[in-house]
């Protein structure tokens, strides 16, 4: 194992979760029946908008000009089986594409002007001697072709296991998982970023993260399971028979995170809940992503209780799973665009309308300071 | 009358639209299927940048660096019946906070990185003879707090009329309207500009909108009147009699938008309508905004048909008469966030959606770039 040394469950005992500041929030809410405009005209932009101030403890907020986004990489066992329309040599593959900047979360991180780090927990990729790591005795590949060293500090092992018949994950390599999610989390945030995002790369990760969202959720497999990246009919079949068994190994820890995380998830899903909870803990908003972002967010909610009051929901994305992971976080998506890629697409297409909704509060004038009739008093004495 | 002019009805007889390219629009759906994502896996995102491919004639397509809001000020009679929550004399207020960069149209600009221009169609503010325009004979106002020259080069008249019991225009005013707003976009596509918005202020401008739109859809008053800018129970009856009586004075003119703008509209609605059909003629991507500028679509389109393949739909408002409008031209909105404020607001909060569309279809790799497996025949081959 490399990056944070754990020593027993102490990498995935979170201290109690600080809501956003409520003072902050009054402070908003006030300002915002002060701008020149009526009261409650932007509609949800409003409500971003006190969000992130009670967030920051601060009215009016400050600009969110650090977002960062991880990619958290990981293989699954799963995949092996054909639940998924890549073959698993994908991942790796991506995760070069993302440090070429080829990939869809760089061009609308770009676009939307954000910051990206991809994250090695999990992938199936030889690590290299040379680089300092441990040895595996693969030897064969093309070191051309690997994960760049730079992106492995964080790494726990060489893919989950494959959940319809094993654990994804021994119960040591869980907590250094979530522990892993963590570190990333506080770098991050000691870095400057002022709003995170949990991204996801993983050939079949969609078929633990609805197996997690159907344990939490009561769902039935059949209701449960999508198309993920775009799977046929077979396909489909090999993949709620994959989510059934998983679930059935599963069944018993609705109540322990943990094990559900490792019975039925894997180090990437582990990480971001990890990484999810620790924002909380840092007081940093988070906009969460698509199924896998959210089911690692069911999980992050029972590892540190409070933790969703620091996250919004950046879009709905087409997968079954999500709508009832989204439900249970009570969360109402930004977006409704159908989206199905993950990588952190979803949240980042997002991002500009929360920049909007702050730009709104901290930057309007205000019916005094711009001379116009109205301001509180105009629903009373107007009409 | 200043601005352009124009004899007879010339000013609003447009030219035949030519639908975005078909070509452009193949070559970009080809390429998303090349690019390193799952086929369709950013949902409506492809579906936007194959539209803005479409409109550029140019795939991949350029990014939207250009985009403009001209917002449409215009006051109109019906708003001293009592019908909005705020008195007249804040269209004018508004306009110099547009002015003076204070507006919430000027925070969301800003943040999403648009420009906003102020144009004085209709405001019920005295001309000034020492700006060379012709005196109207009110030369108590404080000049200081009329509205600023730049701003008035294109004004009809001052205030439209009270529809519920005279037309808001004469009929040569409607042309001049509708010449003016194309002589708008015309002006900012000359400048450079490759996306437009039609921004709106004016008090009881809802009003004539929900007139317009009630007539052409066929809803009854009670069901398509909203709160607009937040009205009480008594201005909600004052400003269902009008839209009813408005109604009534245009019930004839369903397939006759220059009579439905003249009798029941405004000059504002009348120059969006010509600002939104003109931007179709110079084959320039639009976003539509909340209720007054889909009114203005709706007539838009009979004025000259086809233009509305040219926009997309940024949000859906909360009033109800929006809806029927969106439904009417077949447009999905972008954001549903209860927007109510106009001003073009609604429409900037999605450009970046927008935006980030273009650059994935404009930035990804390509499988092969990437030395990505899939593709193409990842359907048929992977499992």
């Amino acid at each position: 194992m490399t990056g944070t040394e754990v020593s027993g469950a102490a990498g995935a005992t979170f201290p109690a979760i600080v809501p956003p500041d409520v003072q902050a929030r009054r402070a908003a809410e006030a300002r915002q029946h002060q701008l020149t405009k009526p009261p409650g005209s932007l509609g949800r932009l409003e409500d971003l908008a006190c969000w992130v101030a009670a967030c920051q403890g601060l009215c009016p907020p400050r600009g969110l000009e650090r977002a960062r986004v991880v990619v958290f990489a990981g293989d699954h066992g799963i995949a092996r089986t054909g639940v998924s329309a890549f073959p698993p040599d994908v991942t790796a593959q991506m995760v070069r594409n993302f440090q070429a900047g080829g990939a869809a979360v760089n061009a609308i991180a770009d676009s939307v002007g954000a910051g990206v780090r991809v994250v090695d927990i999990a992938v199936d990729d030889p690590v290299d001697p040379a680089d300092g790591d441990p040895a595996d005795g693969d030897h064969t590949a093309d070191p051309a072709a690997r994960i760049p060293a730079s992106v492995r500090g964080r790494k726990v092992r060489r893919s989950s296991g494959r959940i319809d018949r094993e654990d994804a994950l021994t119960a040591e390599e869980t907590v250094a998982a979530v522990a892993a999610g963590r570190a990333v989390a506080d770098e991050e945030v000691d870095s400057g970023a002022d709003l995170l995002i949990a991204g996801d790369m993983g050939i079949g990760n969609t078929t633990p993260a609805t197996a997690i969202v159907a344990v939490l959720t009561g769902m039935e497999p059949v209701v449960a399971v999508g198309r993920g990246t775009g799977i046929d009919d077979e396909a489909w079949m090999r993949k709620t028979a994959a989510v059934r068994d998983a679930m059935f190994r599963a069944r018993h820890y609705v109540g322990d995170p943990l094990a559900l995380l490792r019975t039925a998830g894997g180090a990437d899903l582990a990480a971001m809940a990890g990484f999810l909870a620790q924002a909380a803990v840092r007081r940093t908003p988070v906009i969460l992503d698509g199924l896998i972002s959210t089911a690692a967010a069911l999980t992050a909610v029972q590892l540190a209780p409070g933790c969703a009051d620091w996250w919004v929901a950046g879009h709905r994305s087409a997968e079954p799973a999500h709508t009832a992971a989204l439900e249970r976080l009570r969360a109402e998506p930004l977006l409704e665009f159908g989206m199905r890629l993950g990588e952190g697409t979803g949240a980042l297409t997002a991002l500009p309308l929360v920049r909007a909704a702050v730009a709104t509060l901290t930057n309007m004038a205000t019916f005094a300071d711009a001379g116009v009739s109205g301001g509180s008093d105009a629903d009373e004495t107007a009409g």
